[in-house]
């Protein structure tokens, strides 16, 4: 199979376009050294021609069956299987997270471009609901016969953390496109090759498939104007956003301040607590932190899931847990963070919260830094209740292999959860005879968070239809939507409903006899699809 | 059965309090007099000491089986039922909407508690989906199971133009307590004895079912500031607002603000286009008149669906469609309007349209005004299509008995229609066998709006679980929801998945063996729940 080309240019419906002057690079993080190959800074022409081919791209793609949607979508997917080995090495150069992990990636993105093929082929999605009409009622009620359908085009910023599973061909895109909406994707300029390699697959597949030009765009870009227009542009109709709580709230304000606001669906920050009970202490303490140790170390830390907080209680058997994660960690090898601006930030921040008065530094990673690269060391930090509910430094995102444990007395530990903002998730490792205790602690978790866990660790964010990669502000703009997760796509859809329309001028699937056999709700009777 | 007190005050938990000094009044629209009592204006500590006590019962209503809940709704249905002469007389005094009207919408906003007693009994809003674990996947999947909870406390604004359907006891305060969510109604001062009535039926009804204090809970004020803090409030968890597109987006925007920025559903303004074809002309010409002229007139025209836009070929056919109107316009009574601001807003908006060069002013509803009551007929203006593209002040909704009528010339009206905002609705008025070019039609106003009508007009919202009041902005600030019909209640749920709880940990929706029968998706194949 020849290997994709990387001109540096903006996809474009159909045409490669972008001065490559002024240009940026790649840059190995493992060197700090520029990678070969040059990329273009979309200029505000590029935006406005992206989004206007976007929305021609998917006023027809409403057109689109759910059988031929859920056909794009595996084709996509089969074109990424197909130049895995190519996708792989772009992003390992770019990103330094390795072949292995980057194996995996691929796979986990293919999968959720399967995912929503089977989902969209189920029609499910679609919410069909269908109420006819009642002479007797009073007043009379008309036939009123509902579906969703797109929103119009998405802008989608691509992660830096994941160069796949949360960029260009990521849950973001996937879901977009399988809710019949084109795409603007934004490249993170951290992996711009690995970007432009999976934008090709993704438009090579689509134009097989005979989608509309402009069902898949991409635009390169260093600057934070890029982000910008997009944002602002009156053609997009949602934004999709993975990335720093600086950066989705500063995407939230400027999409508020539209003439026309729009929805925005960032997922930004969490701590992902993790909360050990005694029980859990003296049944499981070395299974504990040999986990604990993998799951912060994952990807150098750079998962929005990494558990960030420990909380663990008083006492020796928390002391012990304490010193073996210490040992652990303190043996791990350097690891290479993302970017500059990744490793920056995050010697920023522990300067910050090293120097916090009461905080006990047990790792300090910032000296693993000399090579050139953005290496990083893990961190450990711990404090008591009291100094980490005092110290802000402390309760901050380290984007990286950094913990802080907050050791807490009787008492302490529901003012510690009752304190945190919205988190991702939240992990309790506890034994089932402690139950009556875990019930309260379980509701306001729950009320906190996303997703709750027990006994097992936060970062691997499964994709199924049940998933939710969500969760109240800051570690999301919506509490109310997920990135990961079959519900996804709903993120890009709306109602509209049909009343009294004939039966030949509704759209199929909301006609009487459907002929698609697709589920739908029927005065009230749900009524299960025929499988296709 | 004694009549409800009507006190003035704010009813926040079971605690009656407020100064009614500075005090105001509300005002006979049919006079301009003001009636008797006299109303509080909810100071900083109201509207804190609301959202506390909303705070604790949300977190009660937590634990709360869907069977209980239902049977809330249920009681408060009755409840406003048992006291329907006394609310009817209270709103009529206060609104000018006359009896027979305001029977109808208590009889709708019974009946829309009873709706969401059926679903939220049914669990369908639960959302439920469950994937079980499966270790041969690589990587190995955990068990997850997803549900949604609510939000927590939210604030909803009473409209000035439904007393009772979208005020106190409106389809927002119903589907907000259908999820689970407490809420804080600032009561609209155009009705505070309606509303306070209203209140003390769902109150009472609350504490009959043994629902925590403070499920309900009333501020009156006149004021902005009212609502403005209670948007502002960090406990206040979503908004809900029906009204003008100035309250709505100003809502909107002072949301944005807050550390914490939280959904606002506002339900704006809309012309609610309706398009003539000229086989329906020739088919039905006089029934269009007739209807048309009645939804254009129900309620004085204060209806968020009110048709205030007809499209109208230009000919013969056309021109005696528009005389029959204007005749049958002409011979309606002077109507009473809401308030004194819809009223000044009215004839400032007249003033400006009637003033558009090109535009022929049929009927000018501003001469009906000399008796002190709030008074207006009846007003009906036509405009060429490049006139009326070309006039920002014909495209402003006129709240009131208005419509602006655009004639068009073969090929400008899909250019009318694409000039269009976001509205609530369109109807299509034509005949089947001009099928064929009608299918364009359909998908150019479904882009448009949240719902299409055929042969019919758009006042009178029947309410199912299919329907979808709501459409993009500035119908709406999110067309992705709706204030009406089943779907309603989704707006203040949101997900959360529990990985790898053991069962007796887990909610019991999502145990194994669901004592409950509720409804859910199993690894991928939807089970229906026993009927209860």
């Amino acid at each position: 199979m020849d290997p994709l080309p990387i001109t540096g240019k903006h996809l474009i419906g159909d045409v490669e376009q972008g001065e490559i002057d002024p240009t940026f690079q790649g840059v190995d993080p493992r060197t700090g050294a520029p990678l070969p190959g040059a990329f273009a800074e979309a200029t505000a022409r590029d935006v406005e021609e992206a989004t206007l081919i976007a929305s021609q791209a998917s006023h027809l793609l409403r057109g689109w069956s759910t059988a031929r949607i859920a056909a794009l979508l595996e084709a996509m997917a089969l074109e990424l299987e197909a130049n895995r080995a190519q996708i792989v090495a772009l992003a390992d150069s770019e990103t330094g997270l390795g072949t292995v992990r980057l194996e995996g990636e691929l796979g986990r993105t293919v999968g959720q471009f399967r995912l929503f093929a089977d989902i969209v082929a189920s029609g499910e999605h679609l919410g069909i609901i269908i109420d006819h009409a009642d002479a007797s009622s009073v007043p009379p009620r008309p036939d009123l016969r509902r579906m969703l359908i797109p929103l119009g085009p998405v802008a989608v910023f691509g992660a830096s953390n994941f160069p796949l599973a949360f960029s260009v061909p990521g849950g973001d895109t996937a879901s977009a496109l399988a809710a019949g909406c084109a795409v603007v994707i934004k490249a993170h300029p951290s992996h711009p090759a690995t970007s432009e390699a999976t934008a090709r697959c993704l438009i090579g597949a689509a134009a097989a498939q005979g989608a509309p030009l402009g069902t898949v765009n991409l635009l390169q870009g260093r600057t934070h104007e890029v982000g910008r227009r997009l944002v602002l542009d009156p053609r997009i109709t949602a934004v999709a956003f993975t990335g720093s709580r600086t950066g989705g709230r500063a995407i939230m304000d400027l999409a508020a301040t539209r003439e026309t606001p729009i929805p925005v669906h960032a997922e930004m920050s969490s701590l992902n607590p993790v909360i050990v009970t005694a029980g859990a202490l003296a049944a499981r303490a070395e299974a504990i932190a040999t986990g604990f140790v993998a799951s912060l170390t994952l990807g150098a830390g750079q998962f929005c899931t990494k558990p960030g907080l420990l909380l663990l209680p008083h006492g020796e058997a928390g002391d012990d847990l304490l010193s073996d994660i210490a040992t652990q960690l303190g043996a791990v090898a350097p690891a290479v963070l993302l970017n500059r601006g990744i490793h920056d930030l995050l010697i920023d921040r522990l300067q910050a919260s090293t120097s916090v008065g009461g905080a006990q530094v047990l790792l300090d990673g910032r000296d693993g830094d000399a090579d050139g690269g953005f290496t990083c060391r893990p961190s450990l930090i711990t404090v008591d209740a009291q100094t980490y509910l005092a110290s802000p430094e402390l309760r901050e995102e380290h984007f990286g292999p950094v913990s802080v444990v907050v050791r807490h007395s009787p008492g302490e530990l529901l003012h510690l959860i009752a304190a945190l903002e919205g988190q991702l998730t939240a992990t309790l490792h506890a034994e089932v005879e402690e139950l009556d205790e875990l019930e309260p602690l379980r509701d306001m978790l729950s009320a906190k968070v996303g997703r709750v866990l027990w006994n097992g660790f936060p970062t691997g964010v499964s994709v199924t239809r049940s998933q939710h990669h969500g969760g109240p502000y800051p570690a999301t703009s919506d509490s109310r939507t997920t990135s990961v997760g079959g519900t996804a796509l709903e993120r890009f859809l709306r109602p509209v409903v049909y009343q009294d329309l004939p039966d030949a001028l509704l759209p199929p699937a909301l006609r009487e006899h459907d002929p698609l056999g697709l589920p739908r709700i029927v005065d009230g009777v749900r009524q299960l699809g025929r499988p296709a």
